[in-house]
């Protein structure tokens, strides 16, 4: 669902945004074989939730998921894709939407257009949160980088939507590494097995990890890993361009 | 976009119905092989569209999918996966759907709900065309099987649809063909190539495709197909459970 409680949105026919359609965004972060994930929470509610909001009734679907994101967080330039519509009728949940609203003095109208049934667009992308730093304005809510197997209560089926989205992670490693741009430009076999095995997480056999990626043909052998010790250095490798 | 127009959904503000929000389906049949896609004809219109509809709103958006695609082509137990929503605001098209209730003697108000934006959500699966027989109600739009690389034209998006619908299930073939169930239970390492080259839409080297499945991990041999000449018996396979 949804977290965007601007003024705008606070009129009670949600004029100027699609009806009913909401965009929930999960954002991992990866560092240093360390997979998190971004939450906000919400201040004197103890509520925590993912960034989300909804779309206008004049802009794209994906390009409402890229504002919907920076608005919630001030992340620029993440690239978002759609992994899954949660469309239960189950989800619909107004508790904490009212809880929310009344913590920022709102009481809504039992017709408020947040408190009907909402489906919602699942978006997500990997980032090195390094480089990702959440800058959320200083009157909102605080928005913060959590441990993926630490996670606080969540609102809704928020947390529901995070495991769906590791699992499509997972699932697609093989394909979206490439896009997710984690890894300096070239790389050694056992970087990439890291990564693999954060996100997997569990531990894959090395000669069998290097025989599924040297025959994936999505790598390119690029020279030899200066170490010093020549007879020692490992390969290093690059993503095949066009891919 | 949206192909039901039964009675009910023929009033104005769209009542029972989640606003803006609609269900296309694109099927994909494999027979002998050869892929093939289901598609409706819109009688006195000239249109061809993707067997769609729209969500209830006591109804999840999963299983309002099976009854669209129910009540549109007649077919029940189709395996539907989500793959995509279509929410470009370029996507908003009129003149079709004006057509098609215009065709039915049906004139529809300027602020008719079926005239709005809509963002939809698509669905895809793969069966077997000889399996899977279309079978509309007699008073309503034809239902037929199109080869794919013949199609008509169709109206608004759809044929994006079907392309982001194909571009899905070759990219997902190794982790979708196993739910598919489109071979018997045991097959050759011939059949399934069969099955991927016309799928991939090209021809694939015999002994790396064979190095690639056997590696995957999917796959469990079962014993030698019996052909007569036992030393030419090409080994036969199955999926293995639990995936």
């Amino acid at each position: 669902m949804s977290n965007e409680f601007e003024k705008q949105e606070m009129n009670v026919t949600g004029e100027g945004f699609l009806p009913g359609l909401a965009i929930d965004t999960v954002i991992f972060g990866f560092h240093d074989n360390k997979l998190k994930v971004l939450l906000l929470t919400y201040k004197n509610t103890g509520l925590f939730a993912l960034p989300g909001g909804f779309i206008r009734i004049n802009e794209d679907v994906n390009e409402a998921a890229r504002r919907v994101l920076y608005s919630r967080t001030g992340l620029i330039d993440i690239f978002l894709d759609q992994f899954y519509v949660f469309g239960d009728k189950s989800r619909h949940d107004i508790a904490p939407l009212k809880t929310i609203m009344q913590a920022r003095e709102f009481t809504p109208d039992d017709n408020h257009w947040l408190l009907k049934r909402f489906v919602s667009i699942g978006f997500y992308a990997l980032v090195d949160f390094t480089k990702a730093i959440p800058t959320p304005d200083s009157i909102s809510d605080s928005c913060d980088w959590f441990e993926l197997d630490d996670l606080p209560v969540l609102m809704q089926d928020h947390r529901q939507i995070i495991d769906k989205a590791l699992q499509t992670l997972q699932t697609n490693l093989d394909h979206k590494l490439i896009g997710f741009n984690l890894l300096s430009e070239n790389f050694t076999m056992g970087d990439l097995q890291s990564l693999y095995e954060t996100i997997l997480n569990k531990k894959l056999i090395r000669a069998a990890f290097q025989r599924k990626m040297l025959s994936s043909g999505i790598l390119e052998r690029v020279a030899k890993k200066w170490t010093g010790g020549a007879h020692k250095a490992p390969y290093l490798y690059r993503f095949m361009a066009g891919r």
